[in-house]
């Protein structure tokens, strides 16, 4: 499992939402909640995207950042990012979105596969620190989501020099 | 306005969800529930699609009649037949959808256009002699729609003769 | 079972938020939902009460008449009128509360037992003819409690003289 | 204001579901979560005493205290000690719950006033040192709820002997 290891930089194909590209390295320092989703997946309109909004709208942008990762792994020929664009158009999302890059080998795209998620919604939360603390597939409670972000938040924010290097080891370039 | 007056047939383009394309005419003696939607319209998914259902669950489909209306008035290009499948596989949508008609006018389709819909969610409710009795744009509560049915159920189901002969014309053998 | 049977007279031994005593017999020609609870229930509080409103602001006055009917069979030392007034001022009940006579028998007050309700909360429709049409304990949908009021509303209301005579017999004194 | 400050021991007329009276300086090194509520507001049965469940049930009993405190400042005749009982019961509240003491001058009971509480609900949340961090009236959010204990489970754990140096008397230096 990759909980407590450094979180995989995500592989996007495109971004919306933001005027340049995100990189987990870049959001060193902040708590990132990382929410994929589908956009016809019905999990993740009910629940999944609403505790998205409510993270981002929990907590400061200075101190937690939230990304959404449109990981598509059936249907591909539908949910298009072009698709995806109406659909966050009409959702009212308005924090960025990652698409994730398609893969070669399979429907599965990316990201999602080497996080080795088990579906859609899933939500990942990585530390100040730029490690994975939490991957849950499904429903998470508000309290329990608040609750881990809060202690992660209480992280004393690593220094520079301490974040380049780890107990993993190096990071560089990160 | 329609209210109270023959409700007119749809113009439908594809029929999904049945073996062979329904008509209100062939429905007259049954309550007709018909719900207009758009698959990314949120207050569809959220409320209208749900209502749908619970009228399907909540009645004997030997009385009430469940049709969806798939009216896209907006990004037509993305919400297409192929892209409603996908949605009705996700959301298990079981009852009847009809595709309304696009119009070479404009971006409204014909059927929407017929009824004079404001929006999507609308739900119209048809009595059993054919006529159009509720017309309502956004969330109607289920007491109330509940109520509604309920006594359209009521009403004595017209006789043949009466039935066969309405300000459409004579529908033989109906 | 009483259904389809003419709805027992209440007994009771106060009235709340009414000038004076109703009687089931009194109204006559309207629909009468009924809605047994307790004070200290929580299911009463979460769904019942809550649906008692809906239908009274779902309905006329002049056709649908909602009564409350505090039927205490536990507790009795703790849900006294006294308590039941402040609760009823708390959560803004202003629909007519019959408090259910206490039974020297038993825990079980009267009307509750000639109604064999099962428990709280109950909810009883009774139709203008004075024919108890429908009895529920616990929870019931909103769409089916109102496709049921959409029905009983429907039935034409009788004359008095056919009303004091049915086919159940003549219901004399009520 | 009291927030960072010392919060003061409560003043309890009765303990219920608990062997034995709680104190706030025993609890010292435990993250506190004290919900004041009155049985019959209609906030705190909706949405109070859900989340102080949820609270329980979200956090080990080891980290987190949730202690109930029925602050009755109206209506003392009928919310009384055995009222509250039954409502325990029925509602199946199994965190120990204070009774707030009355007072003598008036209405509201002792820790109430010396909270300085506005109503019912309130949650009041304090540190593993024993500030009060956090006093809310009204509805809170579960997922600020949430961040907010954690932050507070994050703290370092006092060492023994500034807890033990600390029953409102040496609060300096933490």
């Amino acid at each position: 499992m990759l909980i407590n290891h450094p979180a995989p930089e995500l592989q996007v194909s495109a971004w919306l939402n933001t005027s340049q590209p995100l990189s987990l390295s870049a959001l060193r320092r902040k708590v990132v909640a990382l929410y994929a989703f589908q956009m016809l997946c019905p999990g993740c309109v009910s629940h999944g995207i609403p505790q998205a909004k409510l993270i981002r709208e929990s907590f400061s942008a200075d101190e937690v950042a939230v990304i959404g990762l449109h990981s598509v792994f059936e249907h591909h020929d539908v949910m298009t990012q072009r698709a995806l664009e109406v659909f966050m158009h009409e959702y009212r999302i308005n924090f960025p979105v990652a698409v994730d890059m398609p893969s070669s080998n399979g429907p599965v795209p990316l990201t999602m596969e080497q996080y080795q998620l088990r579906g859609t919604p899933s939500l990942l939360l990585i530390d100040r620190a730029g490690k994975l603390r939490f991957s849950h597939f499904g429903r998470a409670g508000d309290m329990q989501v608040g609750a881990l972000i809060g202690q992660l938040l209480a992280d004393p924010v690593a220094s520079p020099d301490n974040a380049a290097c780890s107990e993993e080891g190096c990071a560089i370039g990160r």
